[in-house]
């Protein structure tokens, strides 16, 4: 099937008819620009982020393959209620996967472009589930010799996203945070980071084998919120750690609520004055995943001084600065095989990505399961 | 009853057992120190923020009135579940009232505060629900010659609160508002700010009735959240006003989560490009208010730039500092007749304040209802 001029690129789809098609397109290979360079993709993490783009509002219980084993197709429903929220992306066949790492095998003719040619890199910028991706040279993180695609695939999204959480920590005022869903692969690198700097981190999680895997990491303030004492032994982590801010991947039901309650009687502990508008401590609470997708439920039981809000590594990024950005950038590379080390359940192909039992797996978003997709396995 | 050397003063206890009482205390008259001056307070309004203190989470449907027609008590319960947000008042007789006005009837000796004799002042700091107050001289506010108490009675709270809004919209970047429950007292006086300084203002009103009463004074855009068309109604009235900023009194339900949906709906009106992390323009609603005590619901269909949060009168001031403050209350006292005027459903004595009937049509907090106690009402 493979031939030096065009490549597979999967594309997800959702129609005005309120059907998601996944699909792989064939697609020229592009020719790079002078400042350019042609990264053949060799592996692509599906993350959290990756699958709202991909299945979309689509009710993945309705799935259905088709297509041949070459050219697989998925298709599914997605609910009349949920569309209005796909209005912006109706009947155009749409690129997936943020990040990934590959080999420069073309380089244009720029200084910049030509260094780079036969190096290994990592990328983000969307349209990686696919087996050719052209970036500008400058927006490449070339990777230190030894290291490969897959060690390299996930060197934005969960290292950016754990190093600007603690970077968001110091610059809003806070000395330690909470983190839920915090067995995930994002967590145990929070974990990694916290621990070297010495910060408090409050992990929680949603099972005693979650937990298993953190304290193994070394994690010192672990609740579970499947136990019925868990608002205690929340409270008691946030007095001990002084805990005012929270990141919180799940985004419905009562959690993000039950946080900033738990910060309010862990403040409280330590008032003086009673004050009916509650502790004049500010807690705060960024919601940056969706992992629980019903709505989410505040029991208003925390005072008046408090905020909840989305969290983006990107508007971040932008925020702090391109001095800023490079530092925390710098810091992945330095520490990708140890702080920042992923680890994947399983490597598939692209075809394979199109797989029913695979779309099962890891559409679940079970914490601690991660796939990668190479898009030239067995190319 | 009255003699001069002790007054009443109401007072608001909760007891460990769970019984809410309010009754009235004869307490000693302060004598003013050289720097204070003392005040016989005669207007204090019932705001939706006294109520707080005044009845904390007592179930006022259990209320049950005793004592005499010169000392009445009344009792309720407060719900075991409630007990909890309680546990800083327990046991503790707190005075009440928020704010006031009345006639300085003797000074300290330091000139500040001989220059108040006989003058008619306004204030803020509590206990005001009471027949003296003593104050420091520079913290109360000389009303203007031929101003009634019952006229200055409420001179800060929204007053300051609706200017207060204003300046928060300045200074985080947005160029109109939201605000609901539109048509109280306070939704009143931000109508007329924004007329006057030429901002655009959006009101959601519960009903048709309510929306009368502000287009009457001249409102541009008034929505009615209890017709079918409010979602509609609302996005174009975003739209045209380009408000991303509300101010809620309401809290509970799904309001607040349903303005940030029409806030998002409004920008992608305007969007060139879909992104699935949604519009990047900042939406944010500070919950001022809690008329729906019920949990805040948040459908989270508005991208990842948002916030929600508590917005508080005097953190905000204290943040603004000194100079903006005074601008704020020198514009309350310039127009106190005009944008600032406060109308009042009832004036009733701190006997009648503690009547079953009445406490039932206060309590109700009934959008343009308010009550104004004169403690020294036939006295």
């Amino acid at each position: 099937m493979a031939d030096n001029k065009t490549g597979l690129e999967l594309r997800s789809l959702i129609k005005k008819s309120g059907q998601l098609e996944i699909s792989l397109a064939r697609v020229p290979v592009p020719e790079p620009a002078a400042d350019e360079i042609l990264v053949r993709v060799e592996a692509s993490p599906i993350n959290p982020s990756d699958l709202g783009l991909l299945v979309g509002a689509a009710d993945m219980t309705t799935a259905k393959a088709s297509g041949t084993a070459d050219a697989p197709v998925i298709t599914a429903k997605v609910p009349e209620a949920a569309m209005k929220a796909m209005a912006g992306r109706l009947d155009e066949s749409m690129p997936v996967g943020n990040e990934g790492a590959g080999v420069v095998i073309k380089a244009g003719s720029s200084e910049a472009a030509q260094a780079l040619n036969g190096k290994t890199v990592a990328m983000i910028g969307g349209a990686m589930y696919a087996q050719y991706r052209c970036m500008k040279a400058k927006d490449v993180l070339p990777l230190p010799e030894g290291t490969t695609p897959a060690e390299g695939a996930s060197c934005f999204v969960n290292p950016l996203t754990s190093l600007g959480m603690v970077e968001t920590m110091r610059r809003e005022g806070h000395k330690a945070l909470v983190h839920t869903a915090a067995a995930s692969n994002l967590g145990q690198m929070l974990n990694k980071i916290c621990l070297k700097d010495g910060i408090g981190l409050v992990n929680i999680v949603r099972s005693a084998e979650q937990g298993d895997i953190l304290r193994k990491l070394g994690a010192k303030h672990v609740v579970d919120s499947s136990k019925p004492t868990f608002m205690d032994d929340l409270t008691n982590a946030l007095v001990e750690t002084g805990a005012t801010l929270a990141f919180d991947a799940i985004g419905g039901g009562r959690l993000a609520g039950q946080i900033l309650s738990c910060m309010e009687a862990a403040a409280n502990k330590t008032a003086k004055v009673y004050s009916r508008y509650g502790s004049s401590v500010h807690k705060q609470v960024y919601i940056y995943g969706s992992l629980d997708t019903r709505p989410t439920e505040l029991v208003r039981n925390f005072g008046m001084t408090w905020g909840i809000g989305g969290w983006l590594l990107f508007p971040f990024l932008m925020k702090i600065g391109a001095a800023d950005g490079a530092r925390l950038r710098q810091r992945v590379v330095d520490e990708l095989k140890t702080t920042f080390a992923s680890h994947y359940t399983k490597e598939v192909s692209l075809q394979e990505a199109l797989q029913l039992d695979n779309i099962a797996a890891y559409g679940r978003r079970a914490t601690g399961e991660k796939y990668l997709i190479n898009p030239n396995k067995g190319g």
